[in-house]
């Protein structure tokens, strides 16, 4: 059985276990102020070309984003998404259990607009009855597996500035993104265009962990009071640092991604090739492709995806998603799935 | 340099990290809802007979605080403890974050009593005026060491069934207490006796996670959805099973809990035999001593302590810990600088 | 100048006045717990022929919807409503500071159907990564002016009986929707429908006031704490009281609710036959009616209407208001205003 | 039956009623947003010598402590106060429903010293791990009748100002507090030394209502928004304005409040020359003595008090509470009764 239901299935890259088990023994101290996160701090603003952005590490993206959501807003504010942002879709409310509304705008394809981000600042005009915007929210790539591209992103980075809206990008599957063939944004635009990002791990070889890279000068004042309060300071701190350290050395952590996407641009090829609908092109590691009851049955036996939702009496919208785990060998089997449906 | 200052300042026991090792490849569903955490509940229930408890992974002692307390409690009802209790003093009000008022009582020697839970319902006197009592929670041990009996647990536990409270044990350093010397309490015990209660790992040889085992039935149920709030949903839960898993195993939780506790009594004698005022004599792996500044200074260069607080204007309590993880050799050194004192 | 923009711009109904004339004086003990919130408890239940629900008195609707919801939702759960509702569009996240989700459904002319709730309950599927829905809140009439009618609101209530979901209905003009010429529910309907609801005061001839009335018993206890925590347990409690039981003494507050609904319907009729486009047809007391800019000039001299929204590039729509206090003498110029047109 | 028990038993002072009555069908824009509140604004101001204070209006003292410190707080800060501080002790937690931790300080009769700040925030120590103190919560008079005078005060805005803490002043019963023999704080002091203050008009002669005057700039924007989010922007905010503007005119709110503390003066002569035990020594309008219950006893027929606390066995501590609406018949009544105990 090849699973292809998400990139959460497996442990750590290699080296990540190798260093575990040789500093197990080590003494630090706690709470993210060892050596570990010092280094992979560094090598962090390094890759991503902002050396005087804090960087602090979280274990999991719901964690991250309601730690920096809740540290930016003032009570009365919201936060501007798309419909479909994992905030607003997939977290069990958990920015409202911190008190502020998710002010949610119909999404293209995951993404939002520059323009629509204006307009909803235009229409509350500053009135007390309704929720005032506080800050963006996007990520990159989407639940839906786009991404921005650099015109796109500038856009929206402007109209937040003009707006003094602070512009937060989740992360979680960054490295599928920016190593995606169409891409066109680098780790420093991120870096330029956004006041706060997330690098994910979990879901990009890491065995958990998200880092929060605050830019903005303005944001990064006691947002480890924000971490220990909403319950996300790691006692053994070192083990966030140290995963973190060993995904960006050598650049790991976008040629693991890079693999990830290149094998899902096979498996798109061979989708399209086969004329199967996609329910959205997505050009990262995430292909949501409309595939018939009986179409379905057939891969059952050998292959896992995720049922996205129901797209009419006989047709689903499938996910398939690869990792930096994905082996070759299970790409190679369901391309020959793929060819071989009738 | 020996550190003593706190028990997380290492990795894990070795099985963990071997174990972690052989199935990095291996693929699972998420969440939690694996084999490895369904083997880790199992052990779970066993060693602590109560067989239809539930039991949750989190990763660290603050969210699994947070997540149960505010599972429990209706809005307008507050939470019991110790002024010491960690909810109370260094959780950098994660429960009020949950919008709900920690009670705090005089504790004695980190303990609280039964009747002065009843006297703290009497007083409120179901008066809206008045946060309404609504839960009672305790450490064992206590966050200096001391431990409840069966006689004063029992004696809590009848007062908390009598007025309809539900009792939390946190249980962050649960085996260092249950393997003290002069406990009297049993895992048994421990379920029988506390609607909630957590097996801590970080402080006993996980990497990170804290189980949570509801025993009331009445309130099991949701429990995933306060966890999915709150971001402590593991995404690769089964990391967490995992730990769990090996810990149990063969009792190491308990074995490696019974070492660091005879070591912690080792020093104790050392510390009495020597004539060295203790803060409050703990029989768990945490020992409270008074020591001059010269004595202090005296052993700044080979180890490290926490200073807990100055307790007058030459004096301070400093905190001496073992752990799971204290070599006998470190003990040993310690021991002889103690005798060696002037 | 007359003001049609909203029905709160007067004081109250000259019984109120006259009896908190004659009761100054008086002195009672606190908070509500006083023989006029008695008296007006006993009043509404027989008007609402709900002989054993629990009424109680808060100072404005922002506060009756947020103590309704958050004693009723578990953390985790959000409330089921109209894209328009109040609570969504116009309390600044009132809800959400409470911690819970607004679960908006695109409403059709400010209502939502029995069918919508049921699609909401089965998508979520009990998934703890979504907000469970908890309840169901309608108001009546709804913010668009609309009402549900006997069959509507049963349908819904039936709905929400087979989920186990609360059904609230928010009564802010709850009279206005029950003297509708066209309305087939009775206020007996309402409390054998719903399991909360309130009676709108603020804007139907009190000074200030909403009376909560729980019908669900499992709903009523502690309600108090709430209200406490919330900031909304009046000090001089009677002042509710006695505007409540004047309200509802000899039927004053459907008398004057009918007059209201009475001239609304004569500009209805007026702006119909001068073939002006309805935003919304309306049966009661707010209507919403399509002006050109200039049409919208000709009254700016005589009238005050509030401008909904903006339609296109020369036209808006704008509320026209009536209410308990407006005088015949306004509503006739207004009729004139409307025939002389252009 | 003469009613002694609280300072909230009646209406309000007549030309409240008065220019209600005058003024009840005229119409007015809501939310406070009147001429009313213009005038009472100006008064207030003018009255407590701050020209560029912000004047807000809310219905009660609850209400307005939870919007004034939760407008202040960053979500992982606490507000300093007196253990019996009517925050910590009598409002349900609502300060903790806002997410907010009290940092209850032991009072010494009700009040804190700039000391107690000091040492308070020396403690905390800028560590992650512990709620960080964000403000100081007093009030004057306090929950036992207690004042501040200037040097008192003086100290504490000093103390606070060094440590960048925003002092905000309870002023529920400040007209009490203000006319007292003993008080030598004027209006100006009050608006010069706190950030924030409270001029309380529900105990001193309206029918409800809190004017918040916020003094330091910083603090005023977007108070609005968080009145509107936590219920309080009352529709028809003419009402609250039109309170205050009757209750500053002509000083009328300090010469009712001068003739209250003026009777409890005269009671608590007639309590020291009986030899009576006062609980503490108050100098405003709320006395607080120690009967036997016998003594306790004789007066119940003719009088009410309100028991504060038992005391021991056969003693309790009772509050006898003058008010603006006190008549000097109740209080001779009173002192002949005191003068007859055996």
């Amino acid at each position: 059985m090849y699973r292809f239901e998400c990139d959460y299935q497996e442990g750590c890259i290699p080296p990540i276990l190798e260093r575990l088990a040789q500093t197990n023994l080590e003494q630090t101290v706690g709470y993210g102020m060892d050596p570990y996160c010092e280094e992979a701090a560094r090598l962090i603003k390094e890759r991503f070309s902002c050396p005087d952005a804090a960087v602090f590490f979280l274990t999991g993206g719901t964690q991250a984003n309601a730690c920096v959501i809740s540290s930016i807003l003032k009570p009365y504010e919201g936060v501007l998404c798309a419909e479909t942002a994992h905030i607003n879709a997939h977290e069990t409310g958990a920015i409202e259990h911190s008190g502020h509304k998710v002010l949610a705008l119909p999404g293209r394809e995951g993404r939002i607009t520059g323009t629509q981000v204006s307009v909803a600042v235009a229409l509350q005009g500053d009135s007390e009855h309704t929720v005032k915007p506080g800050m963006v929210y996007i990520s990159m790539s989407t639940e839906l597996g786009t991404i921005y591209n650099l015109t796109t992103l500038s856009d929206l980075s402007m109209v937040c500035r003009q707006n003094h809206l602070p512009l937060y990008l989740d992360g979680a599957r960054l490295g599928y993104a920016l190593t995606s063939p169409v891409c066109d944004v680098t780790p420093a635009d991120v870096a330029r265009l956004c006041d706060v990002f997330t690098v994910g791990g979990t879901k990009q070889g890491a065995l958990f962990g998200e880092a929060v890279v605050i830019v903005n000068p303005a944001l990064k004042r006691s947002f480890r009071y924000i971490m220990k309060q909403q319950g996300g300071l790691l006692a053994k701190g070192r083990l966030l640092g140290l995963q973190f350290a060993e995904l960006m050395r050598g650049d790991a952590y976008f040629t693991y991604a890079q693999k990830a996407v290149n094998q899902a641009m096979r498996i798109r090829d061979a989708l399209l090739k086969k004329g199967l609908p996609l329910f959205v092109d997505s050009p990262t590691n995430q292909l949501f492709v409309i595939l018939t009851d009986e179409q379905l049955e057939t891969f059952e036996d050998d292959f896992a995806f995720e049922v996205w939702e129901r797209v009419d009496e006989d047709h689903s919208c499938v996910r398939i998603c690869t990792s930096w785990a994905t082996s070759d060998g299970a790409v190679t089997a369901l391309l020959q799935a793929i060819e071989g449906l009738e």
